[in-house]
């Protein structure tokens, strides 16, 4: 199937128009045209090839939404008008002990990222959503609750899984105290989420200026991290603690914060981080862990959830070729709180 | 009381012998008579102040093994000619949420340490087990099952509990997959009660040196953590790692080698580590915690497992006027794998 997308064709070029193949749909294949792609942080880091793995061209895009246009012979799940969404993964060896309990994102031979990664049954090379098509295996592809705007739901995908998944790991439920460390794309969904649950959450800033806003978005309140009294008063007051800062920083205010046995979980930064101190680990087991996105099972138990309670991420809407500026934007942390890309911008 | 012990009276002399005053019996305390003292890395660390809140003079020692040889007329779990031993507290509030469910090693308000600190009725200075005599409240005394060679038992009280509490904290148990990093005065304590837990137990160690003292004291093989080869066969294959290095390190090599949701509990440094990387956390959802001793009630359930299963402490019996020399010694990883002090070698 021709196409047409956006791609980088290096680390230092801006993105541009883009024609190329999507595979024919194989049986358990269904053809979306994408409706709305969301621009996550990293879709910026692998197209400047941060991680030092990106290979060229490459279509960004792990926040899918789109609709049905052609399903293969052994589809049952999605017929041509449905729904569909896609996040970071497009498929994995599904043969594991991992992939056998259902997390995909755990495969031990390592799932297949749905953009900058090689196909595992043709080897070509996957492409992401800022583009016009896209092709998925079944298995991969998500149902959208019809409740749900489309047109904000994609950042669902990866933004929202990715703060979803670790409030589930560590139980968030009524009554949690849930603190929220940054509020970009991540962090909002953390406090809307983790509030829908039920969770006290606290956003965590550097200053007041986003008080107002954290109220709005479901914070019952804000937390100035540079506010040493406030800071002390809150001494071991979280159950658990999302950060979702995406640059070197130092855990250490926030350690103290943390209850007997509470976590501080990792969504944001994948690097290095300032140099820790033990003390308030060991004399609180406190603990630190990461999280990286959520399985299919539990991606499908967001959106329902999200479908439910009427989640949706704040976005602020771009046509295809306002991608470079809104990546410079992203750089400035200037977006409340998420791009999303109307695909319908895209001339075919 | 009058007593006497060996104090250390400045952070940069050596311990010397030191008459003192152990307070008079209350209702509900016990006194001993201490046969054994263990000598703990953490003694060394109080002496010489490197943690900032010395006071001198200090007689350390939290690993105490006695014979009850007075009670006070409330007390009603011990009789004089009873074994006692006593860790690293002996007074908590009490009455905090942490100590009524029985975790005083969490107090809120901080529970009294066994030496260096302030005795919380009379404000007194806490003595620890360096010394001739203690005397200790009923709650805070722990019983020595019949069966256990009480010359050895004393170390259980620190290097037995800080390992035992995270194994059963992180629910260790047959056919747990167990690292231990450092072979130590904890780590050995580590292998050997991982292994009677029934877990399967490599021992982590940056030569092949202590091969044959690791499968000696029930680790089922040893890894060495600089064959790159053999760290990557065992990527993933660990289901929690103790470590027990007491200084600044590097978890780098150490965190790909856990599963999934797997955790690396840090026992052994109480200060700066080295810069972590967030990859291995965020890629295998990997955790690092911290874990101080246990609670009185899991240090007694500590001393029972190992008076039914005989685990004891490798140890090196000294006498109390040699303890300058063990210091150094230990301060060399010089001591296989405990010093305790016989203390009929301190003259009256």
């Amino acid at each position: 199937m021709k196409t047409i997308g956006f791609a980088a064709t290096s680390a230092d070029t801006p993105l541009a128009s883009f024609r190329f193949e999507r595979r024919a749909v194989r049986p358990n294949d269904v053809a979306m045209e994408i409706l709305y792609a969301g621009v996550c942080h990293s879709d910026l880091h692998q197209a400047r090839n941060d991680w030092g793995w990106s290979q060229y061209p490459m279509v960004p895009g792990h926040e899918i939404v789109g609709r049905v246009i052609e399903v293969g012979s052994d589809v049952t799940g999605f017929k041509v008008g449905d729904i569909g969404a896609i996040g970071c993964m497009v498929d994995s060896c599904r043969d594991c002990d991992q992939c056998r309990k259902g997390w995909e994102q755990f495969c031990r031979k390592g799932n297949t990222q749905t953009y900058n990664d090689n196909d595992r049954i043709d080897g070509t090379r996957t492409h992401g959503g800022y583009s016009k098509h896209v092709v998925v295996r079944e298995e991969f592809l998500l149902h959208v609750p019809a409740t749900l705007d489309v047109s904000r739901a994609a950042p669902l995908l990866c933004a929202g899984i990715t703060t979803y998944s670790p409030l589930r790991t560590w139980n968030v439920g009524p009554g949690s105290r849930v603190g929220v460390i940054g509020l970009g794309g991540l962090g909002h969904m953390a406090v809307k989420l983790a509030s829908a649950m039920g969770a006290e959450v606290t956003v965590l800033s550097r200053s007041g200026d986003k008080q107002a806003d954290a109220l709005a978005l479901g914070a019952d309140r804000l937390l100035i991290s540079t506010d040493a009294q406030a800071m002390a008063a809150a001494d071991s007051s979280f159950d658990l603690i999302i950060d979702t800062v995406p640059v070197k920083h130092d855990l250490a205010p926030y350690m103290p914060l943390l209850d007997v046995d509470a976590t501080l979980v990792i969504v944001g930064q994948i690097g290095p981080m300032a140099e820790p101190n033990t003390v308030p680990f060991v004399m609180g087991r406190r603990r630190i862990a990461g999280s990286p996105i959520g399985s299919i099972q539990e991606t499908q138990e967001m959106l329902d959830f999200c479908g439910r309670k009427n989640i949706l991420p704040e976005v602020e809407m771009i046509r295809m070729d306002e991608i470079n500026a809104a990546f410079d934007r992203m750089e400035r942390a200037d977006v409340r709180y998420r791009f999303v890309i109307d695909m319908a911008s895209l001339a075919a």
